[in-house]
């Protein structure tokens, strides 16, 4: 059984991203601008966005963290985003999720210009991605298609499961492992909560994907010898053994499946570090205008 | 075994189209108008091209048929379509494919406006679908839809095995069934030329949809008793038995599969005549302004 790494390759990530700034800088190129929106006050809202800035900084981007009160309207921000869109020296902008009820989140994630969507939630990059065209690919998908191909795992005609279909997560990652690719090129089944046999059909898996938000939902006795488990899930749970009184678990039970696995993500450490740099790794794109020219 | 009758089918959605057009007319509003643009003389092409036309004049709708010369520029189609876009009076309009060499589909296709794009091949209306948002669906998959749910066929945890990833098929058939929604909430797989023991996962599928363009490919062997099969094949083959010299084979071998199903589509007669309806039915609601407001 072999760890994925997350925290490590997000590590080289960063350094190998670093390099690329510092090349950028040398050759008199423009710095990788990064701006996030963020909306009033939600405590995990604020921790994700500090991150995302925190990890421009340690890599050498430039970013913008636009503040705004929650009591704003959506036509307010929909001229914000209309201001990135048209401000060139902005390569890419996120605005962090969710917003509150005044505002349609649909409408401002649409108005936002797909060139500088490095969030990957427009559905033009969505649909672009469906059809095998050049897209931004949202963080936590393209995240585990990083780790995938930097750990080498096979996926041509490997049988993968999906557990979960969600926007995020379970849905770009059964399109993307099924495309005409490499990380890809598998057979996928998508399972869900309406999904019968459940434990059959995640036993015939080559690739596991569990992204279903149940913690500890896949056990030892779900899971094929040899197979590859990759855990999306971050539930916070209760812990008397945190500072903060809690700890993340994933939605696979870690013990009993992972003296199966040839591969496993642990949870912490496994999906969740490279979330960030497939952000950053998306604004550099955008800075080369790699995915639209 | 139950007969899906397209035809049937077909012919009392024309009937229900025309009704309604009469009613708008009725209530001095706007007839629904679609436009074609069919660029060179691609044979096949010109025969769906007059038959979507044909199929506007027996409902009642306005149609308008561009046509082009096959050496003309992207620019000069990209100019056309930009001159559809702005056209008040057209509602929805579809770029016949393919297109002759020098001009770049996905550009053509992204240059559409998506609200005006009833063939549903902008990513924008893929994206949209695959977040579950209101978007055009293209013909052939919202035809199926449209039989399943017709035929009352149950698909809520049903597995539902999806036979090849083809853009205008196999891959948003993927999509839809697994949505929450009916027809949908379906395990899905979707298998394709990488897929190692086709059969294996064929036998255990609820609703076998066959897009993978080879005739005859499914056999009874493959198929489980009660099996709901969706024929999307139309290959052409030679034929003495036709006065064309040739006849229209379905990916499944139907001598054989028939008498094992619950439900199946013959070919021809089964999948084909839904699309033309499902185009006429995006136009509708292009007019009614139903998916975009």
């Amino acid at each position: 059984m072999q760890l994925i790494d997350g925290k490590k390759v997000s590590d080289e990530i960063k350094q190998e991203l670093a390099k690329e700034v510092e090349m950028l800088k040398n050759a008199g190129k423009k710095i990788p601008h990064l701006a996030a929106v963020l909306v009033g006050n939600d405590g995990p809202s604020e921790t994700y966005v500090n991150n995302k800035v925190k990890a421009c900084e340690q890599t050498g981007f430039v970013s913008t963290l636009l503040r705004f009160d929650e009591t704003i309207t959506e036509k307010f921000l929909l001229e914000q985003v209309e201001r990135l869109n048209t401000d060139k020296d902005i390569d890419g902008f996120i605005v962090q999720l969710p917003l509150p009820p005044q505002i349609n989140e649909h409408k401002v994630i649409e108005a936002i210009d797909p060139r500088k969507d490095v969030d990957g939630f427009h559905p033009v990059n969505i649909g672009r991605t469906v059809i095998g065209m050049p897209a931004y690919i949202s963080a936590t998908p393209a995240g585990i298609m990083e780790l995938v191909r930097r750990y080498k795992i096979e996926t041509s005609g490997k049988h993968c499961v999906v557990v979960g279909r969600s926007n995020i997560v379970g849905r770009p990652m059964s399109i993307l492992m099924s495309l005409k690719n490499y990380p890809g090129d598998a057979t996928v089944t998508v399972c869900h909560s309406r999904t019968h046999n459940m434990k059959e059909i995640v036993m015939r898996a080559d690739i596991i994907i569990a992204a279903i938000g149940r913690p500890g939902f896949i056990t030892g006795d779900m899971v094929k010898d040899g197979a590859v488990v990759i855990d999306v899930g971050t539930t916070r749970v209760k812990s008397d053994q945190t500072k903060s009184g809690f700890r993340l678990r994933g939605d696979v039970y870690f013990e009993s499946v992972a003296p199966k696995c040839s591969f496993i993500t642990p949870v912490p450490g496994g999906v969740g570090p490279m979330t960030i740099v497939s952000l950053l790794m998306n604004t550099l794109k955008a800075a080369k205008k790699e995915i639209y020219f």
